[in-house]
């Protein structure tokens, strides 16, 4: 297995989700060792839930799984892009594709992108 | 101003630095409230270096400067896009146009892609 400096971050590094296909940044969440070692054993990338505290198989609520594409790995070990194929066309919890759907503009924050599902129906079940 | 939520990341928040053209992701640093004031203030990317804990305008040394062009922000206001135009075409220190220049593969981590300078022209002039 590829190591990472998790020393570095108190056992947690930051990962970039990128769509394999357009390019667009999806989100940013933090991985553990186990669960950069479930994401190279399953194809499926996992984090660390810093609010949950918990191992999270991204899309394990949603079924917004994201299927690793391909994995790259910075000069300083300490940070990672999984590029990947979004299942469900969206990563955010609010529903959009990327949890980057606002622009920093002259009168604050402008959505940059319409949702493709709505929450209530995807969590709320 | 916008405000982000420097609290959560006990003033450090991560920036993720892409070309705005390519999409490729080119690095990722760490941002606290001066360095987000002064990229909006100026249009050049700046980062709080933790190895020498101080202020960092990308490019200082190498004149690699990182114009922006558009900043995103997250679904939590704890992470940032800083959509750039990277000045030399390389951000990594190591001459690489990406920091992400390997790529995880069955015998380790693989090259990706060509050096566009060589660090010891660069920082040891």
């Amino acid at each position: 297995m590829v190591k990472l400096r998790f020393d570095k971050g108190d056992g947690l590094l930051p990962a970039i989700a990128q769509d394999y296909a357009s390019g667009q940044v999806l989100m940013l969440a933090y991985i553990n060792e186990e669960a950069w070692r479930k994401t190279l054993e399953t194809g499926k990338a996992h984090y660390w839930s810093r609010s949950r505290n918990k191992l999270w198989l991204k899309g394990e609520s949603s079924n917004h799984i994201q299927l690793i594409k391909e994995i790259l790995v910075d000069c300083d070990e300490d940070t990672v892009v999984f590029r990947v194929e979004q299942l469900g066309g969206a990563a955010c919890h609010k529903g959009y594709a990327s949890c980057f759907f606002r622009t920093v503009s002259r009168d604050g924050l402008q959505v940059n992108q319409d949702p493709v599902f709505d929450p209530q129906e995807v969590y709320n079940k």
